[in-house]
């Protein structure tokens, strides 16, 4: 572990590098508090419950170094990531108007939906200024191809996004189209940040692929994983409210293979939002009818994928073990 | 203005290349539909009128073919800026709460807020996309410095619309803090235009520098007179209705330097919006207590600047008598 507590601490550091590159001049400072809140550095409530876990950084440090390569080299690139990923949560609570982010009020909410939206493109923009600031030594080989990979993410997340949003609207989604929309929301930036760990690693590029599919299927089932404990996960492990997803009306993928049943199940949906009492019975028409399994069947499937990647990759030394512990750890395989 | 025809259509072109890089697959075909709408090619009213000029990317062309380059090999970096102008209109949009944009509605009046956020990122995820798409003759030199470019550019830009939605809520804005607001808000794209134009033609650095001055002072000037032309211009000339800045309550440079006088003009702001036949009075007033001459004074002066970097930059060919063409017009030196 203290490898991944060292990594942890050295990005916290790195990310606040980044963000102070946007100017303190007085007159910013508003704009740099509002950034520095969402980061959960600071304000009410800041600390690290605020933060999130920073996985995707951890990802791209702990590839580079399974990779061969000197973790400390793709710090600016971890940051690049969670700065993506950071600006893709502030946008989506105005999108949604979501009062809460991590149980403290969201920047839309403190500070109006104008400011807000701009915290965001700023937040945007320093992730690309820190995917600029790798050593000379990574830029001089990779330095376009790791811009042009970070950018075609953040492409992919806008394409999630619009798709995310349309559904809301939509009485009733293929399939086919949650998983598109999963692969570009959920799955294109954690593959991404096994990709610029790889290439921060200098690893051929066999290898490199390798890590961007692990990334691509982790993504996915992890995705998977969370849609089935959304309906039929144990509170005290999730920390969310069992069946959470189910009183919410979220269009998650047990849902929709139940929707698609046109069944029992089916019949209830459209008669409006499932009250909390009704919740068992809604939960044993949709394992009946074969949703947990389906869903359960996918997960499987995509975390053996993933874990057959991250063996193709062949991650090397420490880094290597604690890249499978997290891995692992993520598809509920460990404890 | 043969040279510029053709400049444009070919900007045109790559624009349209840029956008459609974004997959048009067909559930994603909505948010295809949105950007072209945006940028003035689909929907209703669709058409030149509703592109705007594309100043920005002749900038670049003209500065790259002024500096001794190949201007389509800067194409890519044409897109970007107006990728990048279109991204900051798209939220500036919503922002300001705006309902029209070039006589169209916006995005966000057609689409709702959500779909108009995520849109702007996407346009904005383009422009970066576009930036990485130069020759590899361009990027093998330059491609670090035209990404860094860029994007120092648009967190500038976010630091100018903090700003300008700050300057809202304020009663007394300090005309120092207007300067950086236009400088961050306008002049900074104005003269990233240059800089690129000036890197994609692989122009040494001192004449690089002479260009991107030129087009930092070409933008705060033109901000100038555009603020005065708001108050004391001809309607018959500038398409808007004479003093309609002032019928706003919009906190441009003569309304600041009036309110920093705190006389007349002061007092009759502080007791709410000028209604339209109390304008000839306003306008006089502010005339008499010297906004006018010390918009025109900086104004001047500004003009002044940018002329000199331009002819520092020793503007060659064809390309370069257009340049000098377009800023006399923008500068209004000439009609």
């Amino acid at each position: 572990m203290a490898l991944v507590t060292e990594m942890l601490a050295s990005i916290e550091e790195n990310l606040i590098t980044q963000v102070d590159r946007m100017s303190s001049l007085p007159f910013l400072a508003g704009l740099q508090a509002m950034i520095r809140y969402h980061m959960g550095w600071e304000g009410q409530g800041a600390g690290t419950d605020a933060r999130g876990k920073r996985i995707r950084p951890l990802l791209v440090t702990l590839c580079a170094a399974a990779s061969g390569g000197n973790w400390q080299d793709s710090l600016p690139l971890a940051s690049a990531v969670e700065l993506v990923h950071n600006f893709s949560l502030l946008h989506d609570d105005i999108e949604d108007n979501s009062p809460l982010r991590r149980g403290r009020p969201t920047v839309w909410k403190l500070w109006g939906v104008p400011q807000a939206i701009n915290t965001g493109d700023a937040i945007f923009t320093l992730a690309h200024l820190a995917s600029l600031d790798v050593s000379e030594s990574i830029a001089s080989q990779n330095s376009r191809q790791i811009c042009y990979v970070l950018v075609k993410t953040c492409l992919e997340l806008t394409q999630g996004q619009y798709l995310d949003i349309s559904f809301e609207d939509e009485s009733e989604i293929d399939i086919e189209a949650y998983w598109q929309m999963i692969g570009a929301k959920t799955a294109a930036l954690i593959s991404c940040c096994c990709e610029l760990g790889a290439l921060a690693g200098q690893a051929p590029q066999e290898v490199r692929q390798s890590y961007t599919q692990f990334g691509r299927y982790l993504g996915l089932a992890f995705q998977a994983l969370d849609d089935i404990l959304g309906i039929w996960g144990d509170e005290a492990l999730t920390g969310k409210s069992a069946a959470s997803d189910l009183v919410t009306g979220k269009k998650t993928l047990p849902v929709l293979y139940g929707l698609s049943r046109k069944g029992e199940f089916f019949t209830r949906w459209k008669n409006g939002l499932v009250n909390p009492e009704e919740i068992p019975s809604a939960i044993h028409i949709l394992t009946e009818e074969g949703a947990r399994a389906y869903a359960q069947h996918h997960a499987d499937h995509l975390t053996n994928l993933a874990l057959e990647y991250l063996a193709q990759a062949k991650p090397m030394g420490e880094a290597g073990k604690e890249l499978e512990n997290l891995a692992l750890t993520l598809l509920q395989r460990k404890n």
